[in-house]
Parts: C-alpha cells; structure tokens; sequence
C-alpha cells in the first residue's frame, strides 16, 4: 500500500547550491533523495514545502515523499539520520494522510535573518549572520518593519525577473530581537514569501537602519511596488527557514 | 624601539591541526605568523598561552610577539582581521611590558566543554559539541566534578606518554551548566592544565553520567594517578579554550 510520509529537516546550508536538485552541484533534496531510495530502494520524488537558496540554513523545512516501503517511522528515521551527512538531520518522520502536500497544504512559513551587529567580526557566527561593522538604529528598523505586517503586494521586495504571478501575501508577525554577543534576530511568518522576498526586506530595513531611509520611505518603497526602489538583498547565509505550519 | 604586543584570539578550530607549527598542514599559528609578517614585514615569531589540538575552539587564545613595527594597536588589529581568515578573529590587541610572555606569566585558564545530550544529533552543533544520545546522569556527574576542586596530581587525566613533569594542577573551579537543546557545559578553570588534561576529564565523567563509574570510584581514579584507569578521551571539537588569566 502507497504511504505517505512527511519528514521535517535541519540543514546547515553552507555547503549545499540550496534546495532544489540541480545539475551543478550537491543540494539538499537531491542528497535526501539518495539517501531514500538507499532506504526504500525506491526511486523517491522528494516535495519540499519551498527552494532554500544556496547557503541558507533550515532548522524545519518539511517535505513529504510517497513509498511502498513497510519500514517502520522509528526506523527510517534511524537509518536516515545514520546515512545522512553531518549537516543534514531529520528532526520528524511522520505518516501524514495521502492529500497532504508539503508545498500546497502549507498554511504558513517562518523565517529567521540573523545580522552580526557590531564592529568585530566572529570567527563562529560567520556563516549563520550577516556581518554589519555599523551600528544600526533598531528603534527605526522596528517602526518600518510594522508597515509589513497585514496583506500586500511584495512585489518591492520579491527577486528581480521572476515570472508574473500575484504578489499578493499575507505578513502575520514580524518583530526585531535582540540577541547575545550583537546579534540582532528578525523573525517573519507569512502564509507565502516571494522568491528572495525575506533577504530584500531586511537589506532594504538594514538601509533604515543605517539612516539612508526613513519608516516612511519604506513604507513608500512596499507600496511603490518596484523592486528597484529597494534596498540590497541581503546575503543567504544570514537566512533560516525556521518552521512550517499546516 | 622594540614592543611586545598581545594579542586576544577567537578561532574555529575545524580546519587547523591545532595551535602549533607543524610541518603537516594550516595551524592558528602559522596562518598569524604570516599574516603578521605582511603587516609588520617582519619574521615573527608568536608565542602562545599554549597549544590547543585539532579541531579545539577558542573564545580567548592569548599570544605575544616582539615588534619594532611603528604601526598603531588600532591599525593593527584592523589589518589583521581583514587579513585573517574568516574563521580566525583578533579580539584585542595591547602593547604590554617587555617582561609579558604568554605561556609564563599565565596565572589561570577557563575551558569550556560541550555535550550535546540528546537523541537527535543537530546540524549545527556537530562540530562544536560532542554528540551523546543517552541520557546522562548531570546530577552524579557533578556530584564527581567536585573531587576535582583543588590541588591535585591530575596523572590519571593527562595524555599517555607525556614526557615527566610535575602533574600537580590547581583547579580553581570545574562546573556543569545546562543549556537550550540538551547542551550541557563544563567549565573549568585552573592554574594550568597538562596535555588533554580537560578530554580526558570530561571523558572519565561522562562515564560516570552513563553509570558505569560512581562518583566514589571517580575519585579513585583521580587519587590512583593512573591514566589506564580513567575514561577515554573525549572528542576535541567539543573543547573550546574560553579565556586566559595573567
């Protein structure tokens, strides 16, 4: 009997093109996909909830796959986090009812940026925050970031010469935190995000903090809905995809 | 006019052999020797608070060198770290009294060791905690840790085959703290400590957390001052050198 599972997955992105398979190199699903079908003995086609970017982090991406396979959950998960590399766990395995689509049923994303705020680099946040040497003003980066919360057209901030396609999504929370050591955690759930969507609204919020931009002239960019009027994307690696909800 | 310049180093430890020049590949010591080199256009030549392993962290490395380079502490530390590699960071840069030197004139030192108790190995903590599924026992394994308090001839925790030398160590403070994650943290800090003294410590009370060794019989180990008697070893990534004292 066809079974479906879902699998809920942490990566360090730093060595992977990402995670969708692609010819260049090693990506998550494609290393994911080796290793089922070392399991199953099946050619598995792994769905993710949504592509991860080269070099971005997940602590829980989910995917759903279906087998004939009758091994147990306990032992997947056994065999897969003893097959998978060091920097690819399963945190979950779960059999989820046949219409469950990690991408088409997914309710709603979490994303993590993590910036490095100060003036000294860090031999160990290097690949998991954005280095920023210039002291940001997060009083100002808080007030713009509250004209994102409700539903609008992202299009200002989603990657330059994607295909035409609503825009339209729904920001449900995005609050600014203060961590240990300089390290500054925004945190953004929406029921969608457009392709860079995250990493071009904190390089844009990162210009507010730099003084370059005003809340208001944020506020002006989003509904502007033109790309070029905002700020840098920020680099990948500060990004991690943090939780899916169905 | 010749100076003594100190340096406060924070290094991941994952791609070098160690601390010290070696004639079989990159060490912190020799990646700062060159690069000191480029800024002073002298041979220096640096002498560390002490040599960490392979693949052991530091939050605090100390080291000094003798210059008769002009260049300002800020432009120095400036070029360094952008110089430096991205997983090794100069935290602080002094000029000292010609008398300072990094090994001798040391008073105490802190390490830190990280357990990771949890089933689940992690993505990101692989190469900066030693990964123990079992559940330990935290409470037997700091009612052990206190036997270590004090001063002491640590044979039974020193690395096989050291050359003699006195193995009487102060230790000042040794402590368990748990952490988000199933971390588990051991800090300990003493006067000095001999080769893989802290390893083998750590090795020894994890079997006492696995219930192969009472807190009692931990103590005999320590009063036995033989190695054979102790635990093994545990893995270096997980040792992180946290601060030096003078």
């Amino acid at each position: 009997m066809m079974r479906t599972i879902k699998l809920t997955i942490e990566y360090d992105g730093t060595n992977y093109l990402g995670w969708q398979v692609q010819p260049k190199g090693p990506t998550i699903q494609r290393v994911l996909e080796e290793t089922l079908k070392k399991i199953t003995g099946e050619e598995v086609r792994l769905i993710g909830s949504g592509r991860t970017d080269a070099g971005v982090h997940a602590f829980g991406q989910v995917a759903h796959f279906k087998t004939h396979s009758k091994i147990s959950l306990h032992s997947m998960a056994r065999a897969l986090n003893s097959l998978l590399p060091p920097d690819i766990v399963i945190r979950r395995v779960r059999e989820v009812d046949e219409n469950f689509h990690a991408r088409k049923s997914c309710k709603s994303k979490i994303y993590e940026y993590r910036i490095l705020n100060r003036n000294l680099r860090s031999a160990f946040y290097n690949k998991y925050a954005w280095h920023i040497p210039q002291k940001l003003n997060l009083k100002e980066m808080k007030e713009a970031t509250r004209y994102l919360i409700g539903e609008h057209d992202f299009s200002s901030f989603r990657s330059v010469g994607t295909p035409t396609q609503t825009a339209t999504r729904k920001v449900i929370r995005a609050e600014w935190k203060k961590g240990r050591d300089g390290l500054l955690y925004f945190e953004i759930e929406a029921n969608g995000f457009l392709k860079q969507m995250v990493r071009a609204m904190v390089g844009t919020l990162v210009e507010v903090g730099r003084g370059r931009l005003s809340p208001e002239e944020f506020q002006e960019i989003l509904q502007s809905k033109d790309r070029r009027k905002a700020g840098p994307t920020a680099p990948a690696h500060g990004l991690l995809l943090k939780e899916v909800k169905y």
